[in-house]
C-alpha cells in the first residue's frame, strides 16, 4: 500500500484523546486509505510519498451531518422575496417536490454530483443525504438510489411534508408502508420534520417506529420554527442526532443532556431564513453534544460551506473557534454514530483539509473566504 | 488586437443605463481590454476567440473600494478573545503596527499579492488598498509603494491611530507635513479614521485639507463605533466617499443625500465584531448611494470576500441582492469616482465575473459558496 508524508504542518487539529491542543511543526502518515502515524515532524517516519504543508494548518474533514442534496429546480426567486420581507414556511417545499418528480434520475444524479464536488472542494469528506423532495414511493425510493451513489450515509425523509391534496393521516401510513419498504434497501436512517405544519409529535414517533422496525436508525428535524416536544421525542427516543434545535426550553436542553442525543445546529437556516439562531452556548454549557452541519437545500438553507456554517456558529451562537471546528468534524461523526472520522488518529479514516492559513482560526476569522487549499478523502486527495 | 465572445450567458448584469434588468441569453464581445459590444447572443458578432458561458450568470467585477492589505502579523488570537467576550477597540491597530514595521518589502509584498490573488479568485476586479500600519515617515511611504505595485487606488492613511507614546497634535503635524510628503507620490487618496480613540473631527478636517493642497482626494472612514461628526464633515467637504456609517443620526442621513457622497457600508467589520449592522435601507430609502467593500484588514474584518460582503448586505442589512449586487460594483465605482469599471458596456473595462449559477442572487442565496467560476480583468481571465 502506498504511503505519504504530509509534513511541514505548521498546526495540526487531531481531536485525539491526549491532544487537547493542536499539534504544532507535527506531520501525518498516510497509508492507502487510513492514518498510519501522527506526531511532530522531525520524528515523521520515511513514506513512499512526501507533500509539505508549508507550515500551514491541517483539520479533521469536515462531516456534514445534514444535507438535503438531491432535488431539482430553482428558488432563487422565493429566496428574494423572502429577504424583501416575506416569512420562511415549510409550503416552500412542495415547490422542490414538483420539479424533482419531473426530473430524470440522471438529471438528479448529475445534480447531486455537481453539489457533492462542490462540498468537497470545500473541506466535506462525510456526508449525509436525505431523500424527502419525492413523497411518492417511486420518488422517495430513487432519490435515495441516487443519493447512494455519493454516501452511505442516507436517510429516508418521506415524512418531509405532507404532499399537496393528501390527508395527512393517510400520508402517514404511505411513509410508513410501502413507502418504507422501497426505501429501506437505499437508507441507513430514518428521519421526519417534526414541525408546526409538517409532522406532529404522535406522527413522528409512528414514523420513526415503523423505521426502526425495518432496521433503520432514527434521527429527527425539531423544534427549527417553534417550541414542540420534537426534541423531547428525540431524547426519549434516544436516537443519535437532532437537528435544529432553536426554540427549546429548559426541558428541553436538560433532556439531551441526560439522553446523549447530539443536539445538531444548522446556522446556515437561520442566516438564510433570518430567524433567530440557536443558542450552542447553552446547549454546551449544560454538557449536551453540538453538531454543526450545513442542512444545504434549495429552500431554507443554499449553503454547502461547512466553513461558512463553522463562521456563523461563532459569531452567533457563542462558540468559539476551537468548539465550531469540533462540532464540524468530530461533532457530525458523533451525530452520524461513527468513529472512524472526524478525528486525525493512527487506524482511522485518511480525511484531511489543509487550509491555506496558519491555524484553524482563520476559519472563523476569514469568513467567506475559501481557505481550503486541499483535501485527502480515505487518502485520497483532491 | 484580439477578440473574444462569451456567448451563452444565461443571465447578464449590467448596470448600464436602459437595462433595468439583466439580459438573458446575452452575449458580451472583449475586444483587448475593453468591452466592444453588449446584447443577445444570436445577434452577438463573430470574434478571434469564443468562450461558452453554458447558461450561467455574468456580473460586473467587483469594486472593492475599502482594504488594508499592506500589514504583517496574524490577530487570530485577537479575534478569538473578542469573540470570547472581549470587545473591539481601535488600540489593537497597534499590534500590527510593530509587526509591519518589522517586515522587509519583499515580506510586505508577497503578503499582499497572496492576498490580491485571493481576491481576484472571488471575483474583485478593482481594488483600493490603503496604508496606515506604517505610522512614520518612512513606513507609510514604502506602504504605499507597495500597494501602488497592485493598485492605481491607493490611499495614504497615516491618520490611521496615534502611535503609542506619540502626541496627538504632534503626530497630525508630522501626517499633515513630512509624512504627507513622502507619501503623496504613490497616493491618490486621503483618509483619516475620524473615531473616538482616533482622530476627531477637527483633526481630520486638519489632515484632509493637508492632502487636497497636496494634491490628493479625501475620504474618511468615519461613524464606525459611534455617533459622531465624521459622516456631516465629510458630506460638508463633498468627498466622494465616507466609510463604515454604522452610527448615524437623521441629520446625517440627510447631508449625505444632499452632498451625494457615498455611504460605503463594511458589514465584514459588524460580522467580526459583533456590532450591530449600518441600515442600508435608511440610507438608500433617504436617496443615499451606497457601495459595498471588505475591508480587507487584520483587526475588525479579515474578510478579502465581496460575495460574503454582498450577502451579509441582503441578511443584515435589508438590501435586496440587485441592490448589494449594484453596491459592490458600480457602487463601489462611484466611490472611487470611476466610471469606467462596474457596468459592462461597450467602452467600460473588461472585468467580468462569471458565476456557477444560473442568477446573480445566488451570491445571497448561496452564502460562503465559493460561486466564481471565472474572472477577466481589463479583458485578461484568470
Ligand atoms: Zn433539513
Ligand atoms: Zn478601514
Amino acid at each position: 500500500m502506498t504511503t505519504t508524508v504530509i509534513t511541514g504542518i505548521g498546526e495540526l487539529t487531531t481531536h485525539a484523546p491526549g491532544h487537547d491542543r493542536p499539534l504544532t511543526d507535527a506531520a501525518v502518515v498516510v497509508e492507502g486509505s487510513h492514518i498510519a502515524w501522527v506526531g511532530g515532524a522531525a520524528e515523521a517516519p520515511a513514506a513512499d510519498q512526501q507533500v509539505d504543508a508549508g507550515g500551514r494548518a491541517v483539520v479533521p474533514g469536515f462531516v456534514d451531518s445534514h444535507s438535503h442534496l438531491v432535488f431539482a429546480g430553482d428558488r432563487a426567486p422565493e429566496f428574494a422575496a423572502r429577504m424583501a420581507g416575506e416569512s420562511y414556511a415549510a409550503g416552500g417545499i412542495r415547490t422542490t417536490v414538483a420539479a424533482t418528480r419531473a426530473a430524470s434520475d440522471e438529471q438528479l444524479t448529475s445534480h447531486v454530483a455537481r453539489l457533492v464536488a462542490e462540498m468537497r472542494r470545500q473541506g466535506t469528506t462525510t456526508l449525509e443525504i436525505k431523500s424527502g423532495y419525492g413523497l411518492t414511493v417511486h420518488d422517495e425510493a430513487r432519490s435515495l438510489a441516487v443519493a447512494r451513489q455519493f454516501t452511505e450515509e442516507t436517510t429516508y425523509l418521506g415524512a418531509h411534508v405532507v404532499p399537496a391534496g393528501t390527508d395527512p393521516d393517510t400520508y402517514v401510513d404511505l411513509v410508513t408502508g410501502p413507502m418504507l419498504e422501497a426505501a429501506a434497501p437505499y437508507a441507513r436512517w430514518i428521519d421526519a420534520f417534526c414541525e408546526e405544519g409538517a409532522f406532529d409529535v404522535d406522527q413522528a414517533r409512528t414514523v420513526l417506529a415503523a423505521g426502526e422496525a425495518a432496521g433503520l436508525r432514527g434521527r429527527l428535524h425539531a423544534n427549527q420554527l417553534t417550541y414542540g416536544g420534537g426534541v423531547r421525542l428525540a431524547a426519549e427516543l434516544g436516537l443519535t442526532a437532532v437537528d435544529h434545535c432553536t426554540y427549546l426550553a429548559d426541558d428541553d436542553v436538560a433532556a439531551l443532556a441526560d439522553s446523549g442525543t447530539v443536539a445538531t445546529l444548522l446556522p446556515g437556516v437561520e442566516f438564510s431564513t433570518r430567524q433567530p439562531y440557536p443558542d450552542a452556548r447553552r446547549l454546551l454549557a449544560a454538557g449536551v453534544t453540538v453538531a454543526i452541519a450545513s442542512d444545504c437545500n434549495p429552500g431554507s438553507c443554499y449553503t454547502s460551506s461547512v466553513p461558512f456554517c463553522l463562521a456563523l456558529a461563532v459569531r452567533e451562537m457563542g462558540m468559539t473557534p476551537a468548539e465550531a471546528l469540533w462540532a464540524a468534524t468530530a461533532g457530525g461523526a458523533r451525530a452520524l454514530g461513527r468513529d472512524d472520522v472526524g478525528v486525525i488518529a493512527p487506524g482511522r479514516r485518511a480525511d484531511l483539509v489543509l487550509l491555506d492559513a496558519p491555524s484553524y482560526v482563520h476559519l472563523a476569522y476569514r469568513p467567506g473566504v475559501p481557505l481550503v487549499a486541499g483535501v485527502w478523502q480515505a487518502g485520497r486527495p483532491g
